[in-house]
């Protein structure tokens, strides 16, 4: 039974890493043919090592196994990167550049709309906490966090570049975002860094947790939409100054 | 640096099951010397096991090494236990009856407590959020909640039981009591489970997460404090009923 699941963790259908979690590295390969041949290359790479690192485990991964994975020569994976460590190296990173695109995707929301009532500022929230669930609960997401967990006493420093880059870089942006909405009277809080966190907890962690424990469950659009409502409701009820959340009930 | 890293993470500096986290089964042996002396084998294989589980992960982990890391010998393994799925399923049922006792002891202060105005149920409430951040943020807690998630695809009946029997359990019991004060008029709350799970995840998320990504990092007993303090304003902002949360400030 065990080996049947294992056989089964394939890229695609266990939501690996998908080629689009992995293109900051190729961006940076410049143009012509052989240059395109070399970036393709090496996602493929890239894409293999996460598949194999998920299934086994980064110890228990060769650079062998990455090679036949990816359908490349050993050399061309020892052309790309220095070792197996380098590999997991540029794997974590390049989703961490890949992190800044989702938040910047999420958290537009926060600047674009004009908002100057309760009401307004309800709907904002609301739809920001259900981008951010649909974010941080697809699959190649998942599947990265779960692997950088994994590996977190393996690679303490990798753990707190992709912690520090994803998660709290989302709550820097939240936070600033909070602010403006601090300035304008709409909020009440003393430390936004905080208030942003309890914010993104409220949404994200009953979906997130479950998430880790059912790897292949997700909630339905209808729950989705409720995990984000009430998240904000309570978040207002704390955070927003008394007169305007009555007025806004 | 990896095998450095590996070699250092045995049971005990790196927060392995503890013996106390596996005397579910042990307390089935029946008295006498010889059941006795195998009890003591069987709790030393099992703490072996998770030890190397967690280190090499389920599919690395052979019986051989297991009887090697616990000092006895391999027919003695398999006296115990039928085969290796048999002892990864014994060691997350024994932690599963485990949670039991602690959930009974983080919430006894909901049920002993006389709670008759919105500033004593706050205490109690800040009470219960510090336990509870307390009792998931042991470390045999979190590194057997790491090694049941790393195994959820393998085991996904066993990644149910355990979360269906710990952290929901937690919730059933917060639900109820929390029950108990929207009848007495102190918490107006519709869905008492999903008042229960805001709380949980107010005070816990944010520890527990920062646990997964740097798993020697604890919070100071003043920030612990802060969380369960901060957690508990919140929950109360969103589900006091009006009039006690003014009366409370």
């Amino acid at each position: 039974m065990p080996s049947r699941t294992v056989e089964h963790a394939s890229t695609d259908d266990r939501g690996g890493a998908s080629p689009e979690s992995l293109r900051g590295s190729a961006r940076l390969a410049p143009g012509g043919p052989e240059a395109g041949r070399s970036a393709r290359k090496r996602r493929a790479i890239m894409e293999a090592a996460t598949t194999l690192f998920l299934r086994d485990g980064y110890r228990y991964t060769s650079m062998d196994q990455v090679a036949a994975e990816a359908a490349v020569s050993k050399q061309t994976v020892y052309k790309q990167f220095a070792d197996k460590e380098q590999l997991f190296r540029d794997i974590v990173l390049g989703v961490t550049d890949n992190a800044e695109a989702i938040i910047t995707d999420m958290t537009s929301v926060l600047r674009t709309k004009g908002v100057a009532s309760h009401a307004e500022l309800q709907a904002v929230l609301t739809d920001l906490a259900r981008r951010y669930i649909d974010g941080v609960l697809q699959p190649r997401v998942l599947a990265l966090r779960r692997l950088i967990i994994a590996e977190a006493e393996r690679f303490p420093d990798l753990a707190r570049a992709y912690f520090e880059k994803a998660p709290a870089r989302a709550l820097e942006v939240i936070a600033s975002a909070l602010q403006g909405y601090i300035e304008r009277g709409l909020l009440a809080a003393d430390d936004p860094g905080l208030a942003a966190t309890q914010f993104a907890y409220l949404a994200l962690a009953i979906p997130q947790d479950r998430a880790q424990f059912f790897p292949d469950e997700r909630p339905s659009p209808a729950e989705r939409d409720r995990l984000a409502s009430e998240a904000v409701r309570i978040f207002l009820a704390a955070y927003a100054p008394r007169r305007a959340a009555d007025g806004g009930r």
